[in-house]
């Protein structure tokens, strides 16, 4: 806190954000919050929802793997999978603040309402709302997949180091 | 920076956030995302834009005056004036992030584009997006207006300690 | 109430409904919405708002003449002037209903706040939508002055029997 | 109808309206629009959707339980199960009124289709919308049973005399 | 190029438009674009996705024939299938632009999402959206199918030539 | 029409479309939808509304002589100015279609309301939405506005050639 000198609670100020999803696969557009967001807060953990409800196309560990290769050298990030409440997720981890970024309206929508109802099943993690840059304002897991099962250019979507496995598994 | 021993470093992570408005006049819907984001940084400004091309209802004096004894008691929270460009203003108090409070969707369109116009004259400053909270959401500078004009009940909207204030100026 | 029999409680269950508006001029839109909400509750008083924040295209005397002219023969209809808040209004005729008719999107953002403003104020009336028929969907008070301004024809937009007053105030 | 005495009449303005959905379970934002509509019209069917395209995380005796359970003491409410057409079933009840809830944008686009739908296969039976009260606005069947698998609190989301009842049934 | 005479640019501004779709059924909304968009560019292929991630409920076969039979004697018009990406399908048959129709809201954000995808997929096809219709506005293929699955009436909502095929596979 | 060989027919296809707007002044989105538009359509006629209802910051003249400069080389465009009904100016000029460039919902609710006004005015002109590029989504006349009467950097936002202009007449 500048300009309060107290000392002992600094280390109340040191802030913890969870930035959760599914990342099936990440694309330019969560490395682009992720990187904007560990700008902002002290430690940034990337949560990879595991619920198995939608089979995802990349498994738990795939999905790990590209988040770890992708922010790699980010020294606050951390990535981990949970599965569960992202309420009770944030209240083990003793997050501050809940990351989302926003492209569009419909996200906001449904995006409000977990907001919502994670403020009310967590009043002590606050949901802060990011907007995508606009070079990737389009992007999103599910046209990243399409894309790859026809093998379209996935240039400029995803970053170059994890392309090829993208490939690998998806096209038909 | 948790588990980031560089001393240094660590008044690099002190964070100034700006909440900026018109606050004509502050309701509670403002006073929640001041509370909610004195929280999460390490100092707010909160920041009474005074550019004249709308005739506001009450004096810069006047809502800055009002602000300031709502927000009294939070020591890290700060109440400034500022016309010209929002982004050149957070250049210049060094802040981090630009907080805005999100109630609705045809908020949320506009705030996407100043947020993105904000980020390319100022790519320093974030801008993060909080809910409102849902008690605050019909809530609006300009219903508290209409609402006083026509000496209808304020409470619950505004803090006590300015409703009579805000009466005195815009009953008919 | 169906199968309710106590007699004094039926006179409880006369409804009435305002539909407020600035009907600056009334539409097809509005006819509308008045003859089916006339069909739906026991009387319905059609309000026409004079706030003079706003200088409207047409006076009060010229919006009341309109609407006594479209609605004529509808039994159940009534037409009334009022200033102030609807809150009010509403209680002082002991309204049980707001009608309000839905066009689009960002008709919905603003009603959907001033339907939460005024339970506030008035518990007692409810506020129900209704949606625009799809013929009239494009249809405004501003979009027919603008019309009317450079002689396009109103056909279809607004009753026949108001046309040539209406070209009389406005064609340039 | 006030001022106008013909007994004969009185009868036609016995209103009925029809409130459907999967109630999957009840929540207190269901809950909140059957009292509200209740209090405006004279007999109102709480209509269980049962065509079994999705499955249904309850059976239709059980959210049939459920409503009767939460809407006991309501003189004016009756609980359904339907399946087909709504615009049907309203036809066959009697139906002068559809009421929906609506609690953001995304619904409203749905049932706005919905609503033109219906209009178009029973002209006879009215849509009408109704805000969720602020309280109960991000709650939804989904985010109940989302929480309820995860064994989170469900106070003030549901009544609490089903509370239980739907941990057993989706508790993990 | 009107008042550009040079003959060997003319051919360069014959234009090919795609309208692609799923048309499970085609519906009077869908022949209200082809006949609009046909009125507009030289040639229109109607393109029918036949990528089958989603169960359709008739056949590509079916659907094609139902298109052919309610386009007969539109002569720029010509009926195709398609599998993969349609940014490749459109560079393939060498066309300029991609129309798609517009109900609402909801339609428009995933359209967007969809339009940006294509244009950083084929720079050479732009997307133009088109208004439905006001009398179509609440139709999509997924509705008919409902109505159809119950035996509701299909007048004015799918061409006359078809319905009865509709009715045949889809009523229960 | 390709494969058409009717010589007679071929003038017919001839292409006018109408890019109408404020343009005041006219920034990098508006010269991106005239630049795409252009190659869709054989003549682009770009119009300048001149109703003088709200007071425009440059004048008709300055407006076009803008539209002009960043035109120029641009074989099939033509700049235009028109007062009164856009409906009856298409008429007037034959065209075919009106442009319009989306970047938003609440753009999206605006114009599609527009359109079926001009479509019930004009049916003969049909109007086609164009989204906006990524990098030109934030961009606005108003917001162009802004900035440059604070003094901040237009660059990427209006073409080079005018941004002296602009800031003569509107820097503080």
């Amino acid at each position: 806190m500048t300009a309060f000198p107290a000392a002992t609670e600094t280390g109340d100020m040191m802030k913890t954000a969870i930035y959760p999803g599914s990342f099936d696969p990440c694309t330019n557009g969560h490395l682009d919050i992720i990187t904007r967001s560990a700008k902002i807060f002290d430690t940034l953990i990337v949560a990879v929802l595991t619920n198995n409800n939608k089979a995802p196309a990349f498994s738990v560990e795939e999905r790990i793997d590209f988040l770890q290769r992708v922010t790699a050298g980010m020294e606050n990030v951390r990535i981990a999978a949970f599965s569960g409440l992202l309420a009770d997720f944030a209240r083990t981890r003793g997050a501050d603040v809940i990351i989302k970024g926003l492209r569009a309206v419909s996200d906001f929508e449904y995006e409000f309402q977990m907001a919502l109802t994670n403020s009310k099943l967590n009043p002590g993690a606050e949901t802060l709302f990011m907007t995508t840059s606009t070079d990737n304002m389009y992007l999103s897991s599910s046209v990243v997949r399409e894309i790859a099962m026809y093998g379209g250019a996935l240039d400029g979507m995803v970053p170059e180091e994890i392309q090829t496995k993208i490939y690998d598994k998806l096209r038909r």
